[in-house]
């Protein structure tokens, strides 16, 4: 089969690779209903992770199951399926405690951006749905494999609560979801700090109540005259840049919670800072597994479109203009169909 | 009267200062009970925190006023009261929030090693007894103005549960009332990490089921082997240096919480280690405040004898013994006598 591959920093190409096989056990062979680029393909992409080598990409997925490793017991071929990005066993003790993430086998998607993909650790991993959905889910299920889920921990690790007031930093498609998540979760306030009017208009229609376009010591000001001075208590920082963890930590109140979900990349906490500002802080890669089963649920019943996300649409094999608009900012998320 | 000075490092007076007045309407001035010397009282006088010049020492303290401005409300002259370190108007909105160490005019407390001392803020930082206390309860109120309260936030923001497991790094004070505080909020493991056997002996007698005396990559090792190769879910950080911090993020488990409450001095976090190891942080000067009235009332119930933390009492008088009795580590916490 074809599958893409990223050579070196904006090289990427849709090329033949052997298929993917059952390789232990555990794994299973999906084929993708639809797949997309991650905003964290991008760091690779323009050479920022050290990487040097051909390496296969993706890491979003969902589909239907077309084999399974001897040892898989909860899904079948002929199911519909969608997988977190994190591949867990779920039921080490890490697991258990919700924090699949961190699972003693955890390992993380590779090569989705293809017809057909290896999901090691199935059982832990893949969460099935009891019919086959209709064309028009499938973007909807398929953000919820990673960019839905990611917003959605930056909501609970920023501990967003019923009536709550909650600040998103980042526009970008998990900064989106983050503004949903806060939405379904319950925010009364939800501002939205964002520069773009088309993302401006997304985020609204996530539920952002508030748009705040400053940036730095004016954006923090703004939020905090929003806040009757006082800041916000639930704060998502889904970046991972030291300016924006900066502008996280500017406009959470003391005792307020910082939830961040985009990698650190070149960032540094000052421990007494830190201290002195009284600033709860939980992040990590999203366990995506805790909310999976509650997430489709929530996609198949309507209540949320998460797909809405995607601005661009491109036949898998054009994967590579579809990082190149990434890259450039013309689009916020690529949806790469696989006809 | 006479007051403590610390005038350079290593060089504390005992010596005639004018006598505390009123000079807010907010403010009371007490008769001290008894004082006492911080662990944090040290760094200052080992040169560590770069001031410079004359200052008055002590933040810890409980007495009987005997004057208060004309703004004073809820305390009165007679009333035994302890009062928090932090000074706190306890109606701003951080402090409404549970956050008084926060507050929009937070001060702290100085001055308190003398006989009397002037408490600004009274209304918000004054908790005031029914009745006079006996002199046995007078250390246990006593420590409940810092070293308690600090103690106990360090178990509170390391979300402490019924029946979890609790490891503190640090067997200074602050460290064996975390210990005290993870007893009453129902830990069921408590490993107290300690190499000296008569805190060891302490933190038992508070409450500690184990005890670490290892450091380092073997303490890490010691407490993952107590805890199913887990980790424990929460984690006291009491003393703010690098190594300690280290050693709480090395025993904490992934999606754990570390709660730290010594003033970080040197510390630095790694934002992508920290993603990584998916840790829920909260730290800070304690809210003392929030806890005063409950910490109080566990006091003269007898359900609690933080006092016992004190293993040196001496008169005011020879304040400065007391200070190198700490700094040479002969002794956890002074307690001064105001004859």
């Amino acid at each position: 089969m074809k599958a893409t591959i990223l050579h070196a920093p904006g090289d990427v190409r849709y090329e033949t690779v052997p298929d993917p096989r059952i390789e232990k056990p555990t794994d299973a062979i999906i084929q993708l209903s639809a797949t997309c680029i991650c905003g964290s393909d991008l760091w690779p992409y323009r050479g920022l992770n050290g990487e040097s080598g051909p390496q296969h990409m993706g890491h979003e997925y969902c589909g239907v199951v077309v084999e399974v490793g001897a040892a898989v017991r909860t899904v079948k071929p002929g199911q519909f399926v969608v997988g977190s990005f994190c591949l867990s066993d779920n039921t080490c003790p890490h697991c258990a405690y919700g924090f699949q993430s961190s699972c003693e086998q955890v390992e993380f998607m590779t090569g989705a951006q293809a017809p057909y993909a290896r999901v090691p650790l199935a059982d832990g991993t893949l969460v099935a749905t009891a019919e086959m959905p209709d064309a028009e889910m499938i973007p909807h299920m398929l953000a919820a494999s990673d960019v839905l889920g990611t917003g959605w921990y930056a909501a609970v690790a920023a501990q967003v609560r019923k009536g709550g007031t909650a600040v998103v930093v980042g526009d970008g498609a998990v900064g989106l979801m983050g503004v949903l998540a806060a939405k379904e979760l319950g925010a009364e306030r939800i501002i939205a700090m964002s520069r773009h009017a088309s993302r401006q208009a997304l985020a609204r229609a996530f539920g952002a109540t508030d748009i705040v376009a400053e940036r730095g010591a004016e954006g923090i000001a703004r939020v905090k005259e929003l806040t009757g001075g006082v800041g916000a208590e639930s704060v998502l920082e889904c970046v991972g840049m030291a300016a924006s963890m900066e502008q996280a930590m500017g406009v959470c109140r003391p005792g307020g919670t910082i939830g961040y979900v985009g990698v650190p990349h070149g960032v540094s906490l000052d421990g007494q800072k830190l201290f002195f500002a009284q600033h709860r802080m939980l992040g990590g890669p999203a366990p995506v597994c805790r909310f999976l089963p509650d997430l489709m649920d929530r996609v198949l019943k309507g209540s949320i479109q998460p797909g809405k996300v995607f601005d661009l649409t491109l036949p898998l094999a054009q994967v590579a203009e579809g990082y190149k608009a990434m890259d450039e900012r013309r689009a916020i998320k690529t949806l790469l169909r696989v006809d």
